[in-house]
């Protein structure tokens, strides 16, 4: 199967895992529910879905990746719990030994970590969010669409973060959560892509 | 006591309310969820919370009101189960008949909705959340402070939005759900601080 097209938002969950209970998701899953939150930042808007978009939700402690694409998902909610049991699902279904596998429409799960995703980017332009990068209002964002990679929590290991080659962006003068990061970029690829920036 | 200084956001959930089932917060609070998220957005940044920020959450489906004040609140954790149990143990506690109660450090509450909350913002200029509204990258916004206004997903009703007597910004070319619109707006109000615009 082709990669989706458009811009796509890599994020990653240094210890995040599918494995967790529903009722303490923040205590049990390694953080899923900042994954989740960036993925419901990065799809919803008021009465539908941004449909140029992807995210690609890179679970560091089970070395697997929930890839949702805007353009083909369907029923996704926005409330943590909501995603939290989707998540589970999609993990939990059949897949392939390589590559991604669509479990269900626009949701497709591949082992292999963030190398995977790599390999599904292809030649895209890549940045990567950090707060030490260049204001995100100074920078022509793609419009044939890029990838974007950020952190958790924990943040992304210097190794990792130099091996990508990405372009370092920032979002503003304050160090926010990887959801909020998220929101404020997808504003401004909203406003490159509809205000003709 | 004094109301809180700084920027508040007053965050409208038409039909929100705080009796609702820990397991499925999104189908029983009237959406309480979402203006939950709301509370994340303005308050916690990474290692910290924006303690010059207060958020208002009005409950419509109660006529009751929170408030949390970011110079006061303590140990708020980002997911949303743990933050609907903040709310219903403020809710829980007992409150005088006017006014607010502070009911846990930096959490208060009062009975009366949107009236209580206009008489605590005193003479503070008022901004309202409206995709109609001017571009917030073309408005000076007070570095003095000042209330900003924003509904849910049903909306503010035009005779409220009236009564407010604000002036209309928006924040990107695109609908947003509430807690998106309430991160970018956070975002301009950091950048306004911090970057000396």
């Amino acid at each position: 199967m082709d990669p989706p097209g458009g811009d796509r938002l890599v994020v990653l969950g240094g210890k995040a895992t599918g494995h967790f209970r529903l009722n303490d998701l923040p205590g049990t899953s390694g953080r899923l529910d900042a994954l989740l939150r960036c993925l419901r930042a990065a799809l919803l808007v008021s009465h539908g879905v941004r449909r140029h978009v992807s995210v690609y939700l890179v679970l560091g402690g089970d070395g697997v990746v929930l890839r949702v694409e805007g353009a083909g998902v369907k029923f996704l909610r926005p409330d943590e719990r909501s995603l939290a049991v989707l998540a589970q699902k999609a993990l939990a279904a059949p897949r392939a030994a390589q590559g991604f596998t669509e479990v269900r429409p626009g949701v497709s799960v591949a082992d292999g970590g963030l190398a995977e995703v790599l390999a599904d980017l292809g030649e895209l332009p890549r940045f990567v969010l950090d707060e030490r990068g260049e204001d995100v209002r100074g920078v022509t964002l793609p419009r044939g669409g890029a990838a974007y990679f950020l952190g958790d929590h924990l943040g992304m290991s210097a190794l990792v973060q130099r091996s990508l080659g990405a372009r370092e962006i920032c979002v503003g003068p304050v160090s926010v959560h990887a959801e909020d990061a998220v929101a404020v970029l997808c504003n401004e690829l909203d406003r490159a892509r509809l205000s003709g920036r």
